[in-house]
């Protein structure tokens, strides 16, 4: 039996009348507002050579590990999705979605996909087995139309601006390919130096290597390897970057001094670091970054707490971000100490903290942000970024670290068309939010529409200076 | 002053009237659907022998560590209630519950005793001290008669399936007698080898001995000792099994060698263990578990995390489960990953995971049952069986686990009246959350009505095979 | 633009029409209610001397550490609020606040300063950078007059009793004066050791000397040094004491035999403890402390869990408590045993526990609570007295803990005006979880109305022998 799709113009607002009434209003006012995406991972390629998506798998399955994961917990075989280069016939793994569509019911990914077909694709029934061959074939001639190439794309959805994150050993040619085109769309880099700062990572040392020949420092010593980001943050900044993003796995910083620093960095740069040789450091090279910042200007963004890759059999046959990452319990008020006892009163230097655990929300990270001049709250993230996760996160921060202490919101997506659909559920949630405050009278409406728009586009400009 | 006791038809379901609407119609989609109860400590005797159980008192009271924990915690002496074996007038003690009866304002028992009262004997007054003596005669005269007895409470509840939990030492002759008298209901035991697992355990060195009694194996040699519990495993099947229960201090796992292991099951298994020995040989123990399971389709429950008899002195006065078991914060992420390196991704096996730290349902839990193949979550388990308890479940977990890595309801319970009692809170809960998805245009009200009945029936079935 | 203040008389009730409805009643019902405060930060001297408070921003903004450490958050320095002795014109400082009062939307200061502006002041129109020379100069013009004295406002509070908290080597020398000055509102002092009990203390070593001058016993001995406690303890319960206090980093506690207490206590008397042997005894004091409560009968407040001072810069430049003071995480289960071990089932000892960390009032305290009869459950604490926290508070420890294991509000404030307005808002919380329970025909109307008059008022002078 065929469905109809319906996006309800109230859907994620409250359900009490009174209070979804006032939500309405206050969406109302912001829904339209130009769409800035300070953190993501969309490919600056596609924006440089303009090139249609291909697919439906290609364009909304294969680079979803949202969805794969999903799929595969259920027993689902990635290779049958032509998951990381395996061959798969692209209709057949849509038809293995389109069948297993009710596993993602009560869950993002389903709001964010209906949203697409709806919006995007105009499709009118729900997808399922019996759909699947209809929406494979409308979506796939849809995206060889010009409509759908992604600056059209860019336009139709209001992106003001949009930034992808890059490694220190990217050449940045594609966003030099986007300033070269003449196209006006703002396409911004930020440096997640995460390859040659985690002597865990994979290619570590190979990676120190190549780091000294882009940027001609002798990247085998301490200082050689200091002045190689000063320098490539400076390269990243012509490239529009306001930002640098770091993932680790835990929220450690430590505050060396310099002799000390440069010993521990002769112990890591061969790429046999002890665990906590390497755990230490990370943690000196946040705090390294923290005082690049304070003279660049680029905001820093921590980004801890996930164990990555912990499916060890996924990772070998598959590699990295198939949805084997796995969030884990973060301290925050004992491993930011070394950083904030040198730079936590710096009123010119700007730290966004995210979190994948929420029992620190109310506990540690309101009252460090309700406090510190140096610290502001990032969105809920990675699969918090859901209508409960967003829900939990105001309602645990609001309290201690107020609204001005938030940065609006980031989608952190790879999947392009969710964008709009991602910024959209923030909105629906975030008004949702403020209506219930205005429904108990904590705050004023007038109040709440001041903030909306704050929310929705005025925080993430000013907390990103985009 | 004699209030009325009321079982309004609405109870647990939103406050909001649209909202409520669309619980009610889901409720009572299900309401009448047979019970399975999968995880349970009911007593296989009672099915057995199918006697009368005795006075209001004995059958309610005295096994329920909820109702006295709560009376104890306010300064009622056990001795008084009859605990453990202690003298005392089981009318004295009904009239102590009575008296403080408004302690349970607020609780789950309260909601269950209420549902006993009214539904199974007929009650129509509150508890209180002024009906002690009404509600002790009158109950104590109903179970006289066969209407209350065992059997005929099993029909009348409509229990398709119940599980009971036998330690691998017991000889199951109440399930022996079940089958042979020819009743049909259908009682099945699980597997719970904590006491010859668990070095801690009172008496692992005496209970390996008998282990290797019972099943012929020399015990005292690892491969012995596996074979035992293959051996018996198989022997819980023929009555009926289809899973296994471990009941551990933590979720440690790992996967030792073959020699590895041996050398460890030397160390331990004179009862000496050191602590740390203890706690690998219980990990250890879970991976050889799950390999078993692999093998022979035993479903693999893994219930982490209470810190048992956690009250000295009652402990030595009066024994286990006395209602200080006392949850602890609990790792998965760390702890799992020995055994999901060797069997995470086997189709074939199913790990049903519980937590009584419901700060890992949306960090840890839900990301890792949305991931792996062989994982699955367990409902809110404990005095998490409670709607404040189902609620956070719910809204932590769906939104990355999805409902259908999830396994219905498990009342987990010695009670016998509270099951039919627990079932209808739990669906009354689930009806209500997945009204909210319906009422925020999050899911349609035909797929609502559809997880309903998984929730309710469907899953719980198919997870534990039965 | 100027904006009217308005205090709804439904505020913080919840909005569905019909729960709101049930609340309103409950809440008009303990609305009037005198206030018990038995725990608490004010200034004895104020009821002593009972002189005006000087002008708004000495009264409202600088002992107010909430309010200025959001400015400060906010890049606002510290020195031109008037902070910690430094030289700031008050009428500026005031503006610096009224100007950035927006930041403090959705938060709890803000909520209780719109209700001392409008309810003690009189105020009808919302601070603002416009209205800042309104609100400075009408609040301090009133408190020149006799109504906002001190002791006219503890009247028309209906401040039924108070307490303070003092150190040991406090002389109690204003609450001798209050007592002396025949004025008949009860102020009580509760005896907080912390500067004798913790060997981090700043002047621990000196403050051990004065406690030996005070008390005449050889504190240099450990049994002159509990004789010196026994001995204080005396004075204050004759100043009114019914309690102690106790603010350490985490919940150890300690049960070592004297001997070992007493050289523990050689090792750390001189103030050069290490961090463990200052752990130790400040767990090993817990349990003295326990020891002579249930000797002397004064209740037990334990308050863990806040690292205090974390900026080291602003503690340097500006002191203790200014708003850099962050919970961390803290566990009960295991850090209690010792204690509870040894006085867990006593039925004539009173221990109220607190905590920052809301992670475990489902998991460990509310189970803790429920179980042993020496364990209640304190109110949500600090930052956590704000609605969203104290009604998780209730969600999660209600169930398992029941209302009868908690005691009450703290507004454990030192911002004096804050208190009938922090006791309100409690009032109103607490009255909105009761009428949700009504709604959802969890408990009676009835029971709702004994509960909410439990909650609001006999629970505290119960729990605290007032």
């Amino acid at each position: 039996m065929t469905r109809p799709l319906n996006l309800h113009p109230d859907r994620l607002l409250p359900a009490d009348p009174a209070v979804r009434a006032i939500a309405r209003d206050l969406y109302g006012s912001v829904a339209n507002l130009p769409i800035v995406s300070p953190h993501g991972h969309t490919d600056p390629s596609w924006f440089a050579k303009n090139e249609s998506f291909g697919n439906a798998t290609e364009l909304l399955l294969v680079p979803d590990h949202y969805l794969f994961r999903m799929l595969y917990s259920q027993g689902v075989r990635l290779e049958d999705l032509g998951i990381s280069g395996h061959e798969a016939n692209p209709r057949v793994a849509w038809r293995i979605l389109a069948e297993n569509y009710y596993l993602f019911r009560g869950t993002p990914s389903r709001m964010w996909l209906d949203w697409v077909f709806a919006e995007a694709f105009g499709m009118d029934v729900q997808l399922s087995g019996e759909t699947a061959d209809l929406y494979y074939d409308t979506i796939t001639e849809k995206l060889a139309t010009d409509a759908f190439r992604p600056r059209a794309l860019f336009e139709r959805y209001n992106i003001e601006a949009i930034a992808t994150t890059e490694s220190p050993l990217d050449t940045l040619e594609h966003h030099a390919a986007i300033r070269e085109s003449g196209w006006n769309g703002r396409v911004v880099t930020a440096y997640r130096p995460d390859p040659v700062v985690d002597p865990e990572f994979e290619g570590f040392a190979a990676n120190l290597k190549t780091f000294g020949e882009i940027t001609g420092e002798d990247t085998m010593t301490w200082e050689g390897y200091l002045n190689a980001h000063s320098q490539r943050r400076e390269f990243f900044k012509s490239f529009g970057a306001t930002s640098t993003d770091h993932g680790h796995p835990t929220a450690t910083t430590a505050n060396l001094t310099a002799s000390e620093a440069a010993a521990l960095f002769d112990r890591v740069k061969d790429g046999n670091a002890s665990a906590a040789d390497a755990e230490l450091f990370r943690g000196q090279m946040l705090t390294e970054m923290a005082a690049m910042s304070l003279s660049d200007g680029l905001v820093m963004q921590i980004h801890p707490g996930s164990f990555r890759n912990h499916n060890g059999w996924l990772f070998e046959n598959f590699g990295r971000d198939k949805g084997a990452d796995i969030p884990t319990r973060t301290d925050y008020v004992h491993a930011l100490k070394p950083l904030l006892d040198r730079f936590g009163n710096e009123k010119d230097l700007s730290i966004i903290l995210f979190t994948l655990d929420e029992s620190v929300y109310a506990r540690e990270l309101a009252p460090l942000a309700g406090h510190y001049p140096v610290l502001k709250l990032g969105p809920s993230w990675w699969f918090h970024d859901s209508p409960e996760g967003m829900r939990r996160f105001r309602h645990n921060t609001t309290e201690t670290a107020g609204f001005y202490n938030t940065v609006g919101f980031n989608d952190d997506t790879r999947a392009f068309l969710s964008i709009p659909a991602r910024h959209d559920v923030s909105r629906r949630i975030d008004c949702g939010f403020l209506a219930q405050l205005v429904a108990e009278h904590r705050i004023e409406d007038w109040e709440a529409a001041e903030l909306a728009q704050d929310l929705a586009y005025n925080l993430v400009k000013k907390a990103y200076r985009l």
